[in-house]
């Protein structure tokens, strides 16, 4: 039995009981128990529960409270005073990057229910910049690092450069040591060099982590870190730095990106991060990493926290989103004392909240199992990272690359629904939905572009399969086509997973056959928008694995209602592949019928009486009125004035 | 031979020619001949091209230049100067909407390549309330349009209410006849009543046009459009007029959206707009309209035109959008002079221009393909409304409401597209998509909410298929599935939506049949879903049809790349409709197969020769520098600084 199909046995008994109960919710939409709130927000929340309720708690102050009035220069401003004050509780610390991973994760994920601008703001200081000095760095950068703690020196990240956007590998900073002085010298040898999109570069940074390609004795030894400082404690630019305001954003307007530019800027030789590579006063270069690639893979480990807690950040948003949109769509009626409009003008309103009609939730509650199985998927990332060791590691890549892109992919769509679903409502600041897409329309792109971090998600899977000849399309499951359970789901999602890394290792393999590493190469390029859907359908079976696993072993009273999620979620991402299933009579015609009234189905149970359930699993999420802040959530809609 | 099969066998004999083309192009894909930029865009643009010009011109003042550093309160302020600047030009005047509507849209749109917030806070104006006072009013009111042209009297558009966002016919302010004192009293009865987020209501209008159901003598008449004060010369508000600031919103922020409820104010009689509807001083009423959804069909009218502005809004956003991305990804390299990472950890870079790679292409050329497409349909639907009389004005409503359906949904899509293609540079301000991405999110669902809009679309559509019995399912076109030609896209895409329409009529036939117009009612509610789809599917065939016949019927020297442009959005909209083919088996797996492979032939066509014909086809929408204003679109990105 291969370890797909163990999977699915496991499925199948886990789900058996549950299969029962969704015939019955079928029979009666209305049966199913709406779980208890604070089970479930308990349920959700894995580690130091204690410190995010402190932090919540501490975010009543009223400086958090949003402020959508300001311009940039004000919102900057604004910004930094709050980073200070959180700073300054101490919450946390930069050597939790290393000591305590989840805690410090933890401290920085409550930021995402405030204000992205600040999660983000701190996360290049305490993540990127702190993070790569606390891996990278050894004991004589502690003293940094406690400075970064009081915020004596906020920190910045300068790997980006103008040229070299995705290309890390390719940047053009360099580090030259010179034996005379023990110094090295750090310099941009041309425009395109220049560090490029730095935040916290612009006006507030006064250290960096500096990536640049290192030479000793005439030997380029690849991409290595450097603490460099920005400005003197006044707040003065550093001789030989110059910087340059990126300028207004489309969102995260509070974090003052920036260009920079070294002209031959001097740092003594402790500036390099030098826990696995030193050179030593004399200029002798040693490494325990002997491969200049794996080098840099471990210089760039740093991204993977940064890009969990981006996935993170991702789903909190949608938590905000989908709970603010449903709550209004559940008391939103178009109510009318007149009579209805003839039918050829508008379509039937009446008495009915908007929440009832499926075309909203089909929007509204994709998103929300979404959120849960997303949600659900970064907490066995985390048990990956805390798992550690050389294995693991490897896993931690592709599972953060694939559920990074995946998550902010489906937090793009899911608050656009919910801003669509709101209508007006959604466009208004204060209901939060319409900021939060401006803050966050960057998370598609950076801390690693997803159409470049689904490829990192493919490559292995390909790779595999080439070794193992596994190049051809596995046969369809045998499934009870017309009565989609959830352990079909499981199993069907798995084998377009399978089918999708078939075909395509076939093709590269078939053109390496004839025409060697430089044709496979080709045949990978040519097909890169297969490789995005594979990278689809991996993360798809992941976090739908993840969830059926969570919903098994989930306490009693809360099994039936992340089942049902789980079938949801399930289902949604069938219809997303629908194609695949079609084409290779996975699915017949009726099947996939079956399919979209399935959804329909378990759509209407959640939306049944009033969106009972549907109401509780977003109070699930546990976000306290003072984070959710939208007045079309908390208060009654019908007394709104201004 | 039906209009259908009319259709086709046109298409068939306009393309004959194209179809060798395209035959020669895929052996050699670098054949296409690049239009003339200037030969295209005076192509595109039918009419008061002298007009555009000036306008375009008159925008170099520097008071149009972008500025992204301002508050809220500073950005109205700046959209106040903008507009009262445009307005003192007298470039068009209120009473065009009637006589020359097509000059009164051409004047207004061309403020889209500007700025969003000046093109609604001028469409507000001219068109919601301008131009629905010249069209239900009569001489008398004549004098208020001349203090519009002059902007002496800023005017807003009261109809939307709190609790009645879409259901038009529901609102509930009322308008009551004093025969004695010869007025009207407006009235807002409860909160839900008050008029909600109305342009220019929080800090400008002076004048408004106010929906309110009319009573007379009693008698409730629906309905009605009353022309009410605000605010003084002064701009102090009116006795019993109280208004509230809708305050900061996800874009827009240089209109001032507000709240407003009246308290038994007094308006004279001559405040009606009666050219339809009369109220005569002993206070008889009297319609040239007898039912009252009727009327309300003519009141709301003005909406059309708004409607055909946001959708000429969203196509023009995508013009510059599609045209900043394309440049540069052009120019955009991953320049490296360092050996590659090993392919386990980064994707292949090198010098190859980022435009080059299919995932780019099939984005951005698919955006390029859609944004030709809905101009061109547009086009047509401006020639329905000169047209005029009955038939064309039902027409107008329908294909209104599909066109701004579709083309502010494909917007959303094609700018986020361009964004994520363009990365980090997508979401700096300066470089344009972004900031339209936040002030456009609104496009979707003000003016007619999308979902709401694709029902108009397909309800007369089902109407006449269940009148007409059409409710079998009709068979697959014959089309050569190995070699989708123009032809066969046009006939599936017709084909596609006869069959969804065959479908509904047919559920909701069988509940008419089982239980009446409730039943049926019902019936269509449940299949919403579908029903969005089938809207989609008729946008699609109509647009795709204006675009061949356009394609068809132009100068020579742009057949060639427009026919391209238009089979590749044939193609695309087929991929987007793939289950529906797979399921009736209208296209076998191999043909959809071929049909994916068919979309990246002709993005490789496209994107040949460093994008030449891609750029050349950018260049076509004729937008010049000065409203492009990107850096990266007209600059050299390697040089860029801050």
């Amino acid at each position: 039995m291969g370890s797909s199909e163990r999977r699915v046995a496991a499925l199948l008994a886990h789900l058996a009981v549950q299969e029962q109960d969704e015939e019955q919710l079928e029979r009666n939409p209305t049966s199913a128990a709406a779980p208890c709130p604070k089970a479930m927000a308990d349920f959700l929340t894995r580690d130091n529960k204690e410190l995010r309720a402190a932090i919540f708690d501490f975010l009543r102050d009223p400086l958090y409270a949003p402020n959508y009035h300001l311009s940039m220069a004000g919102f900057r401003e604004l910004t930094s005073q709050r980073m200070a004050k959180f700073v300054g509780q101490r919450f946390f610390s930069v050597f939790d990057y290393t000591r305590d991973p989840l805690k410090f994760q933890a401290a920085l994920e409550c930021l995402n229910f405030c204000d992205y601008s600040l999660a983000i703001k701190d996360g290049v200081h305490f993540t990127l910049c702190g993070g790569t000095i606390a891996k990278l760095g050894t004991e004589k950068h502690h003293p940094i690092l406690r400075k970064m703690d009081t915020l004596e020196l906020p920190g910045c990240f300068a790997m980006t450069e103008l040229g070299h956007g995705s290309n890390v590998m390719g940047i053009e900073t360099t580090a030259q040591y010179d034996p005379a002085t023990r110094e090295f010298v750090i310099n941009t040898p041309n425009n395109e060099a220049s560090k490029f999109w730095i935040g916290g570069m612009a006006q507030t940074a006064k250290v960096s982590a500096v990536f640049a390609q290192l030479t000793v004795n005439g030997k380029w030894e690849g991409p290595h870190v450097f603490v460099v400082r920005l400005r003197d404690d006044h707040g003065g630019l550093m001789p030989g730095v110059r910087v340059a305001d990126n300028g207004p954003k489309q969102g995260l307007l509070g974090v003052d990106n920036g260009q920079c530019w070294f002209d031959h800027v001097r740092v003594p030789r402790d500036a390099l991060l030098d826990r696995f590579s030193q050179v030593d006063a004399s200029g002798r270069y040693r490494c325990s990493i002997d491969n200049v690639a794996q080098r840099f893979g471990t210089m760039i480990g740093g991204l993977t926290t940064g890009r969990m807690l981006i996935a993170q950040a991702a789903i909190d948003a949608c938590k905000i989103g989908v709970t603010v949109a449903t709550r209004y769509s559940a008391r939103r009626t178009q109510a009318s004392s007149r009579p209805a409009a003839p039918s050829s003008w508008l379509g039937p309103f009446g008495d009915r909240a908007i929440l009832g009609y499926i075309t909203h939730q089909r929007r509204l509650f994709s998103g929300l199992a979404t959120t849960y199985a997303m949600h659900l998927a970064m907490l066995h990332l985390k048990q990956l990272v805390v798992q550690g060791g050389p294995e693991a590691g490897k896993q931690v890549h592709v599972v953060s690359s694939g559920l990074k892109a995946g998550s902010t992919w489906h937090r793009k769509r899911i608050l656009n629904d919910c801003r669509e679903c709101c209508g007006g409502m959604g466009f208004m600041a204060a209901n939060k939905i319409g900021p939060m897409l401006n803050d966050m329309d960057v998370d598609t792109t950076f801390e690693g572009d997803n159409t470049v971090l689904m490829q990192q998600v493919a490559k292995p899977l390909l790779d595999a399969a080439g070794k193992a000849g596994a190049t051809r399309a596995p046969p369809p499951p045998a499934v009870k086509q017309l009565d989609l359970c959830a352990a079909c789901v499981g199993k069907l999602l798995a084998w377009r997973e399978q089918m999708l890394v078939a075909g395509l290792a076939a093709d590269v393999g078939a053109a390496a056959a004839r025409g060697g590493a430089q044709a496979a190469a080709a045949a990978f390029d040519d097909s890169l928008d297969r490789v995005t859907t594979l990278g689809w359908a991996w993360t798809d079976r992941y976090s739908f694995d993840a969830f059926a696993r969570e919903a098994a072993s989930a306490p009693a009273a809360l099994r039936e209602p992340l089942s049902l999620l789980c079938l949801l979620y399930g289902l949604c991402r069938l219809e997303a592949g629908v194609e695949c299933y079609l084409s290779a009579g996975a699915l017949s015609p009726e099947a996939v019928k079956a399919l979209h009234a399935r959804v329909n189905v378990v759509c209407r149970q959640l939306g049944a009486e009033g969106g009972r359930l549907a109401l509780a699993l977003c109070d699930g999420f546990g976000i306290p009125d003072h984070l959710l802040q939208a007045p079309i959530a908390i208060g009654d809609w019908r007394s709104f004035q201004g």
